[in-house]
This record gives structure tokens, C-alpha cells and sequence, in this order.
């Protein structure tokens, strides 16, 4: 992608009315556009970190059997209203509207409800189950206050999985693959060695439900923390959970963390609830069991920007960040530009990607952005790299000279971490 | 994809409260769940057809410039406000919403407001132009009547471009590119024959916009058409039109058609209205110049349905079905199964996309089942075809006989309507 070509820009004001660091971040490297509070739009730079968010997310769900596919925002009020999870006193996020004639309508915030309501067409027997469904959906919450950017937003993606068993002990065992399959995910995003799965509270069916917190300063929750043993409390289940593990508070540290994920077991409620039961083995109806898996990727998104950034903006890591390369041309030599057009096209067309700072600003001005982005390398070439490319880390101080050939070499390779180790 | 993990099923019986033929089978094939009236979520096979359509558009849009990003569903009311669009009179397709704190939202139903709003952003001279952003959104309509299925619905998927130019000329140049790029969309949706860009009533600024209508019973709209001089006019606006073509209303075939796309000049309407204007080169403020593109993803591929689709069920276009070749293993035979399932692998592992009925049913059932969801073409293995594999066109009635490694070769080159022409 060129520069001069991409319509946004980066700003080196702070935006006056964010205070969440995400979003100013964000806004100013022209990552996403704010159309009001907790209301964000992804320019071009902020759908592709979304889309590689997506993407990690995704495969790891299909390792596990999910199956990807895509409910609606409109609900009808009968559904919800069956589980108690219509009215506004017991749900407090929801946006509602109405049709034509007067029909109340919710938006989605969640997805259980619409799941188990379709499941009726499709299950019937224990032969049916376990299933697993996923999707990544844009869902609104009308959320008192929006103060945390992309953290908590009134419309966000999210990865929402469901999976319905015949069982409590094929759920669990599937619960138990989740966790597995989203430490995987955590890891890939870089931020897996400061996630841990949580003891949060749980629901009518379980003592305890399980987070995934990372350890972030711009967290909204606290965590007591004890990183030999792995274990990770809630504040709001801290007594309870201590006494359960047998660890001393004192054994544990606290942490500010922020929510990236989030498992809960229903066990029968949602299908006693709604009169949902299949046909066992024994020829006799029981309710089905049920467990939602949340991933909020704009959430963890906003979560990588707090964990990651420094004083010159944005820090990527390598599977997320929107090109691997930021490649800058310094000055308005013929043979830099010729040689700096044609290493460019060169990456691309082996499938790199890169951002090309083809504009005619000076080094210094390129340099900021290169930082502001947040890409993992920055290439220069300019009349003082002798014909040679200049390498540095966007997280390191020393740079190297390569030729054009070694880089591309390494590129195809994605092992500039090494080389710059 | 093996049918028996699937969680959809088919069914034979036609639902009972949709008169689309669309949905109808849609719903049949297990590829779209009715949440109610013009509201559907889309299995895993729906989902997939869905993504073939929209890479092909994103494929399209790319190669003209496009910019991809993702605008959101909550809108201000101040926004639209400006342009008269926010009032219910002017536009009847609203849902709205509101904040906690009473603040009025519309869900998006359009983006040009938006998308004009989010450039004073980004665009302050003539240097900045033109710019062209699309999306692949959720719209939310506020529909009076929902009876088409997957055609006209409340919530639908739509890919909706926006350029914006210094001038009128740079804005029509663009027009046309535009035009063709859609063109090639069609082509490769296999619908490309029957779909003729068509005179329709325009705005403020033109006689004329331009619609993209498809030859299909099933469709909303009248269109006289002469194929011969590829000139096509939607019926509102007939007498004007074929004062302006010189033709004859009686040279003209009266057809019915769908709308599968839609292109606007908007001109400098929403600049002046919203006030946004752009340095020139001649130092002096002057409005920016508007067009939108639109195609109906989800109602592209109702369309596809209806016009293709036979007595036996849906016949997918080959860049659009959720798989190349349905595979069906006939018998609960030993060497058959091993047979059909190294050939799953095989094809699986050299990226063909297949879906393999792996279920213990009858042959008449998985026929039925590969005719209804439509799949291009469907191989058999059972204990008559003697080793080897029995391949038929979903729209031929003749099968040849051919070896696995044959059937693997012609889908490698994806040529398998040459071999069954």
C-alpha cells in the first residue's frame, strides 16, 4: 500500500475528547475515525489489524469443529423474553427500536437466545450434538458511558462461539478445549505470556465462570495474581476463590488487567428456560446443555494498543500490525526513487506486505509516522544508504545495512526479528 | 466440509410462511435461518456463498482504487439532519434508536452522509481527490413489507462505494470505470448475459442514474430492453429515456428484472447541503463532487437463486457455490468408504472445495440433497462404479466414468465443465 494513495492521514494532535489512550493513539495514526462516543469506524490501516485479529481468531476456532456462520442484529422480542432477557431491568445494555407497525425489536448484544432458538430447527436427537458455532458480529451495547475507546465501545466485533451438548461432561471437556484453543489465540496476538484464565463469578450452573485477563494498566479490572502457580483471581470472587485454590492473599500479586475473553457454561438453564430438550440414548427428552465463548477483537485491538504502545505511538507485534514493512524513501533523488519503487514492488509481489511512504516529506516527518503506525520494521533508503536499504526494529535503536536482495530474502523468510536481534 | 458435522440439515418440506422461491430453497438447502419477516442469518453454506460474492466484489473494487474500510450502523442525527435525510418524511426506512440519556440514533440504512462527514477529516485540497472507499456493511431498512426473502430485507449485507472528486469530469471518468468494474462483478457471478445497465430516474444533478438490472421472473422492476443495441430502461422513466435513445417504444422488450446494483451522481448536493468544500488549485473554496455505488450482497445472491435454480432445487454459478464437487460415497462398503475418503483428503489437501456426504443415507436422498443445495457437479463412488468415479454436471443429465487421479487432475484446473460439455 502506498501512502500518497491511502485517504487518511496522521494527525500529531491528541484529540481533545478522548481520554483513552487506544483511541487517541488510534485516531492519530489514522487507525480508525470516531463518529461519536464509544461509535468507531476502521479506515482502511485499522480493518486490517481487525481482519488479522479475525483471522488468528478464526483458525483456531475451526481447529476445535467451530463453525463459522452469521446471526442477525434484529431480534424478536418473544425469544428474549423467554429467558427474562428482554427487559431492560435484567439486560441494561439493550438498543431497541420498532417496526412500522409498532413490533419491538432488539439489537443484538448478545447471541445465546437467537442460537438456541434456531438449534430447535436442527437438533432433535443426542445424535445431533455437540455442535459449535461461531461467528464475528458487530454488536451494539448501549452503554452508560464510553470512555475507553475501542475498549468498550456502543458497537464492536466480537467473536462469539456457542456450543450445545448432550452432556455436562461433554461440555466440559469441550469448555476445556476453548481454554486451550484460546491461549493459542493469545499467544499468536502477543500478548499470551500476560493472559491468564480467570476465576470470575459464575451462573446458576458453576461457583466460578472464567475470564481472560491481560495484564494492562489501562484494565478496568483487578487481579490477584500468582504467576508460579498460574493462578489468577477476580477482585469481585477473591475470598471465595482463595479459600477454593488454598493460596494466601498475600501470595498474590495485584495487577490492573483488562478483559479479552470470556467463557461461561449455562449448563441446562437457557434450554430449561426456553423448553428446549432433544431425545437421548435412553429414548427419553433432558434439557441440552449450553457454554458461550466471547472474544471482543476491536476490544483486544484497543488492549494491544495499551499493552504495547510507548511515547512514539503504536507498537504492532508481527501477526497483527497492517504490514510487516514500513518502507520510506528519503529525499527526491531518481535512483533512490528508482531503486526504492522497485524494491517495493518487488516485496509486494512476493505477498509482503508493506506500507510505502512514497510522499514527499522530510525524513524526520516519516520517521514519526513509521513510529506512530506501529509497524514491526521500518526500511530506509535514502542518498546516504549507499544503493544498500537501512534497517531498524520499530522497538530497537540499532539499524543495519542490507542490500535489496538480503531483505527481500528475509522478508519471505519473516525472520528480520533475528537478523536484528 | 463433511455433511455428517454439519449442524444445518435439509428439509423437503417448503416453509409455509415464505412465498419467495428464494427463501424457500434457501431455507430448504439449510443455507439461510429465517429469524422472522426479511431478517435471515446465514449457516455455514450461506456464509460461504456470501464471502464468494463479496471477494469477487472486493476483487473488482480493489482494482479500480477502492480503499476498504468499515463504517458503523449507530448514526448521529445532526449528520443527517443536515442534508433533510435524518427526517422519517424523506426517508422511510429508518429504524431508530436511542442513548440512555434520551439522545435520538438512526441505524444506517446509507452511508453518504457518513462517509462526506468522516472526509473533513481527511480532505482539505484538490490533492486529497479523488478518494474511493467501499464497504461490506449490514443495513439495517425499516421495509413496510418483507415478502421477497433474501432479496429485500430488513437486515442484508451490501457493499457500498464512495468516491469523491475535485470536478465533474474526474467524477465521471470515474462513473465509468465504475460501470465496468461492475460489469466484470456480474460476469463472474455468472450472471453477466441478463444484466444490463439501465436508465433509471435520477437526482438533482443528473437526467438519469444508473441501475444494473437482471433479466429474472422473480424481480421487482419492468425494464424494456433491446438487447441488440444493449440498451435497457426501467419503465419509471420510459418516456423520457426513449426520447433521449431514440428508439422506439416498439423495438423495446418488455421484461421483468431485478436490481442488482445501483450507481449515483450526487454531484455537489451533499457538499453544499453539509457545507464541506475543498481547496482548488486556483486557491478558491469549491463544493466536493459525490457518487455511490451499490450492490446488494445478500440480494445478489437471492437473485442468483431465483434465476438459476430448476424443479430439483439451487444450481450455483461455479465462482459462487459453497463447494466445486459434492462427493457422495453410495453404500456402507468397506473399500468404498476407504476409497471416497482418501479422495476427500486428496482433493481437500490440493484446495478443492468439496462437500462430502459422508452420511449413512440412501443414494436417492444424497442425490436429491447434492440437486437441492445446488453444487456444480457431484461425483459418486459406490460399488457399482467399479474403483473408479461417476461425475455429473448438477445441470447435465449424462455421468462419465473417470479414475480418481483423473478427477483430481481436472480439479486442480478447475476444468470439469469441458470434460462433462
Amino acid at each position: 500500500m502506498k501512502l500518497s494513495q491511502l485517504f487518511t492521514k496522521t494527525s500529531k494532535t491528541v484529540p481533545a475528547d478522548e481520554t483513552a489512550r487506544n483511541a487517541q493513539l488510534l485516531i492519530q495514526a489514522g487507525f480508525v475515525y470516531k463518529v461519536m462516543a464509544g461509535v468507531y469506524a476502521y479506515t482502511p490501516l485499522g480493518l486490517k489489524v481487525l481482519e488479522n485479529i479475525k483471522r488468528i481468531v478464526r483458525e483456531e476456532m475451526d481447529a476445535i469443529g467451530g463453525q463459522e456462520l452469521i446471526m442477525t442484529n434484529l431480534q424478536p422480542r418473544e425469544v428474549w423474553e423467554s429467558t427474562t432477557r428482554w427487559s431492560d431491568d435484567v439486560v441494561d445494555v439493550w438498543f431497541k427500536t420498532e417496526l412500522k407497525d409498532g413490533t419491538p425489536l432488539g439489537l443484538a448484544w448478545s447471541h445465546e437466545e437467537a442460537i438456541m432458538e434456531m438449534m430447535r430447527q436442527f437438533i432433535g436427537s443426542y445424535k445431533d450434538m455437540p455442535v459449535s458455532v461461531y461467528q464475528f458480529q458487530t454488536k451494539l451495547r448501549n452503554e452508560l458511558r464510553a470512555k475507553s475507546g475501542i475498549m468498550r465501545g456502543r458497537e464492536f466485533v466480537m467473536k462469539d462461539m456457542y456450543s450445545l451438548h448432550a452432556s455436562a461432561e461433554d461440555l466440559d471437556a469441550y469448555y476445556q478445549q476453548v481454554i486451550e484453543a484460546y491461549k493459542k489465540v493469545y499467544d499468536r496476538l502477543g500478548i499470551g505470556k500476560d493472559t491468564f484464565v480467570t476465576f470470575a463469578s459464575g451462573g446458576a450452573f458453576t461457583k466460578f465462570s472464567h475470564e481472560f485477563q491481560t495484564v494492562c494498566d489501562a484494565g478496568e479490572d483487578i487481579l490477584y495474581l500468582h504467576r508460579g502457580k498460574n493462578v489468577a483471581v477476580n477482585e469481585e470472587v477473591l475470598d471465595e476463590a482463595i479459600k477454593e485454590l488454598g493460596v494466601g492473599k498475600d501470595e498474590l500479586e495485584k495487577v490492573k488487567s483488562a478483559e479479552v475473553g470470556n467463557i461461561f457454561n449455562f449448563g441446562t438453564e437457557k434450554a430449561e428456560q426456553m423448553h428446549m430438550t432433544f431425545a437421548g440414548a435412553d429414548g427419553k427428552e433432558h434439557p441440552i446443555y449450553l457454554a458461550s465463548y466471547g472474544i471482543g477483537i476491536t476490544r483486544v485491538m484497543g488492549v494491544i494498543v495499551e499493552k504495547m504502545a510507548d511515547d512514539k505511538g503504536i507498537v504492532w507485534p508481527e501477526n497483527v500490525a497492517p504490514a510487516y514493512i514500513y518502507l520510506a524513501r528519503i529525499g527526491d533523488d531518481a535512483a533512490v526513487r528508482e531503486q526504492t519503487d522497485a524494491l517495493y514492488d518487488a516485496l509486494t509481489s512476493q505477498g509482503c506486505l508493506v506500507l510505502y511512504d512514497d510522499r514527499d516529506l522530510r525524513a524526520g516527518e516519516k520517521f514519526a509516522d513509521a513510529d506512530l503506525m506501529g509497524i514491526p520494521y521500518r526500511a530506509v533508503i535514502s542518498p546516504k544508504t549507499g544503493g544498500k536499504v537501512e534497517l531498524k526494529a520499530r522497538t530497537g535503536d540499532s539499524t543495519t545495512l542490507m542490500t535489496a536482495e538480503e531483505l527481500l530474502q528475509h522478508c519471505k523468510q519473516q525472520d528480520l526479528a533475528d537478523v536484528l536481534a
